[in-house]
């Protein structure tokens, strides 16, 4: 198990504000309904992929502010006495459903929804929003990154250029989530069972005398997982030639034939086809070419496009950071607050950008399947207690554009959200990381391939039931009035 | 003190596979030197600024393998028995020069050098370069954020898009050292000191029946802290107005002039100008108008450019990821290793790309400033063992383009790397953040305007003394000939 710090003070001052605010206020104890959403897929793509929520439960099962957490709240001079004690068995009592980590999503619907006093569901948006963000982005990239490489597997190397500690850690875990085959970090394969695996860097080259013993000394010493570094002095005249001699003197005599060799500069395309030729004509056909430096979805296309001949990736800081677009924008947002009977009252948040207008009240939403591709065709947000029927066909309609109507008939309705906390209670078995994995490689299978391309791709349909979309064009036209 | 995570396991694993190797080999105990370096100042800038050592000098005093490591580290079935049991009691015991956190660096110099046993350097690379990669790519993004402000106050609110936990909290770190006036992120406070607030989100005001009741509520509570937000429905025509009555009803008979509003979406520049037009009609001279809302340096000057009436800024998402260009590219390269007898024997990694070629040997880096101006005008690399004579004019050299030379004189040379461990043991006076905050914005007070562009900004010189360059371009030369 993970060794875990407790984030509990990971939050923004506001959320602490406030909630001290409506601690002293009636709205203490109201229900609120908090949604988890995202606008916008990086790199134009046509969906994410959502990481991050075992931490999640993590943060709320763990949340607890010290002795010494209180006497340093208490400095600020801005908080309610009754409230500092109140904090001291402070404890998430609500209820929280989210759809599983390795699920595809897209832009607008809940991908989490809290449902929980006020004060709580206040005070979790900043570490709840941070998780989801970054593992989201960090798994989003990387799958992008993994079918570039269209089978050839992908290893995380970013640990350097990570921004902080669980930057990489739990960036090497999202990307792992998403098709990598493993990563460098060791603190994500000890901590996470992610497989960490790696070789040598260019010093180990340079501390030998010469190249050879460099790569003789190595080979010797792993001669199971020799995979050579051939680009610290030059890859074809020097590298390529002293590994295949040391995999002749040292590996063929204990009958290995596998092994590999890695480039790290240079043009990838031209070198890795020389080497490949190389290699085969000393008849170590088996040898692997891995490629790494500066790769990413758009560069391993092209390598492959051009014929490069390269068995697997390492892919270091343009995935660990999602270098191209690195920021994953989910918001939390107040969807509904409950009267003082219980009654759910939808709230909106309306702006002068259409984009930026929330979907109000306590929602459900399904993934329709078509019975006969098993493919997902599109996603209907509803109100929680409404149900789909699949006998009949569904009309489907553009939110914006009301005219744009499909009819679906012969499909599968599946609600994607899972109940994650019932009052404060886990009630999610989570799955261990290799579930997760298979999970999300076998979401995507049923994504449309249309949907998957890295550029303009098929815009997926998330729409809202007729009811739904009622209720939100009222409260719009009503908050035009005002 | 921090609440400190033990990161020993935080290393890519090729780090443990080589130093595995060299344990084996006569080069276990050959003292090695490595140098941290980076090639490419973010976003086109002039300059860096430096920061993450304090979590460097950390990670090292605290390096320290549990049976639990130890135990993982065997299922890998490729580390020898007495390297773990070495590992068991694995100690830095070697020699570390670093500059100063908020000391602003250029490219192709070292910002830290190691001296250690081969097996010891080796390993820590991956976490050194990390933490120094992360806090200063955030560092050296705030310190152009904090620039474009041209005074006023801009406070770090990205904690929530942050690439993890470190990302936030070592991000607000790393954005105060560089100048930013605070955070919104509680536990970079309580564990670094950096000052965290805030106020409220939309929530707030729509938790409540109407705006004014929000932010009546909201003044009466925290008469001394009052930003009202005021987008959530219109910013002019309910907003502003609302704010106005609620500072004359609640703030003003107290004697409180001292409030402010935030507007968090639209026109900034225009709606600040309106805003403010309407606060000082209102007599509220002394309201601060507060922006937030995808702001960066470009965004900020350009809005003060065109006249917004803004007093201080909360920026967010570009800042904790450095999202213009989110890779700081520190390496970690050899640079010489002592022979049997201690004799420093210089070693150099070639590469077909000019700019990727490593300085050689065991390095001093001194910077000269103008007695006259007091600025910075050149850094010089040169032998560990040479000294700069102040009393005579100084030939500079463009190192690739030798012809381009330059005299100066009347100038002090000061030596900019500390030394941090010595033999193992912590010899720097760790400053606290408050003084690594003005060192910070001293350093900048001694560099030319013309360096701290935003873009193509006047190239600094980074030169080698005549001796360091005579050793590399042979070093070149021998090298051209195998």
């Amino acid at each position: 198990m993970a060794h875990r710090t407790n984030y509990t003070m990971l939050f923004d001052f506001y959320e602490l504000s406030m909630a001290n605010g409506y601690f002293q206020t009636p709205l203490k104890d109201r229900i609120t309904y908090f949604d988890v959403f995202f606008r916008r897929v990086p790199d134009g793509g046509g969906f994410a992929i959502a990481a991050g929520l075992e931490q999640v439960i993590e943060y709320i099962r763990d949340l607890n502010f010290t002795e010494e957490d209180i006497t340093y709240l208490r400095t600020k001079n801005c908080f309610n006495e009754e409230f500092l004690e109140y904090l001291r068995t402070f404890k998430f009592t609500g209820d929280i459903w989210a759809v599983p980590e390795g699920t595809p999503i897209f832009p607008g619907e809940p991908i989490l929804t809290v449902r929980a006093p006020a004060v709580q569901a206040q005070f979790i948006e900043t570490y709840v929003l941070m998780e989801l963000n970054h593992q989201s982005l960090i798994a989003t990239k990387a799958s992008r990154i993994v079918r570039a490489a269209e089978g050839r597997p992908v290893a995380e190397f970013g640990s350097r250029r990570a921004q902080g500690a669980s930057g990489a850690i739990l960036g090497a875990r999202a990307s792992y989530i998403a098709g990598c085959a493993g990563t460098a970090c060791v603190q994500a394969d000890r901590d996470y069972g992610v497989p960490a695996t790696g070789t040598m860097a260019h010093s180990w080259v340079q501390m030998f005398p010469d190249e050879y013993t460099a790569f003789k000394t190595y080979c010797e010493l792993y001669p199971n997982n020799a995979t050579l570094l051939v680009d610290t002095y030059n890859v074809l005249r020097s590298g390529v030639p002293n590994a295949i001699k040391v995999f002749k003197e040292v590996l063929l005599p204990k009958g290995i034939t596998k092994c590999g060799i890695r480039i790290d500069s240079g043009d990838l395309a031209y070198l890795s086809r020389k080497a490949r030729k190389m290699l085969d004509e000393a008849g170590l056909t088996q040898c692997k070419i891995v490629a790494s430096n500066a790769l990413d979805e758009y560069l391993i296309r092209d390598l492959l496009v051009q014929g490069a001949k390269l068995d697997s990736f390492g892919v270091g800081e343009r995935m660990i950071t999602a270098k191209s677009d690195p920021v994953f924008g989910c918001v939390y947002k107040l969807a509904a607050i409950e009267d003082e009977d219980g009654t759910i009252i939808p709230k909106i948040k309306v702006s002068e950008n259409a984009a930026k207008i929330t979907t109000p009240h306590f929602k459900k939403v399904y993934r329709l399947y078509d019975n006969e591709s098993g493919e997902a065709f599109a996603d209907v947000m509803c109100l929680h207690d409404e149900t789909i029927d699949e006998s009949k066909p569904i009309e489907l309609f553009d939110p914006e554009n009301t005219w744009k109507k499909k009819y679906f008939s012969n499909f599968t309705a599946r609600s994607i959200l899972e109940p994650i906390f019932a009052h404060g209670e886990l009630v999610y078995k989570v799955p261990n990381i290799e579930e997760v994995r298979s999970y999300c490689a076998d979401q995507m299978s049923h994504l449309w391939e249309e949907v998957k391309r890295f550029e303009n791709p098929h815009r997926y349909y998330v729409d809202l039931s007729p009811k739904l979309w009622k209720i939100k064009n009222d409260m719009l036209e009503e908050m035009r009035n005002i």
